[in-house]
């Protein structure tokens, strides 16, 4: 079963990533932004067919290994 | 107006990260993960009510700037 895990910093954290992407697009023309995050997403294939497990062990991965949840939330989704 | 840009590896390129992570996920005991790919999620705030029109910029930005297609796919959402 696919999962998808994304990762995005909490609301007030720093995010220098974000605002460096929001820069590049504002020197490319783009100035309509007025806001960027950047997080990272993670496809997991996990060899598990019932839905609520798959999505409970992905949940356990983003807690241990994927996100680092002082920071950063995630969200699992089965897309 | 929120949108969602989504990056990932294209099929067939090599993913050191998600290979990475799949081994770190199998050495703290995930044996049930098969494959792993890794990407990037990046939340933009356009000023543009239009959700066309947002989609169409997004789609620019992420072509221009965001994703190298020649190595990634990225798919557009409003979240």
């Amino acid at each position: 079963m696919l999962l998808k895990v994304t990762v995005l910093p909490k609301n007030g954290v720093l995010d220098p990533q974000g605002k460096a992407i929001q820069q590049a697009l504002g020197s490319l023309g783009f100035d309509a932004v007025q806001d960027v995050r950047a997080g990272k997403v993670i496809m997991l294939d996990i060899a598990e067919t019932d839905a609520t497990r798959a999505r409970a062990a992905a949940e356990d991965m983003a807690r241990k290994l994927l996100a680092n949840t002082v920071i950063e939330s995630f969200t699992v989704e089965i897309p």
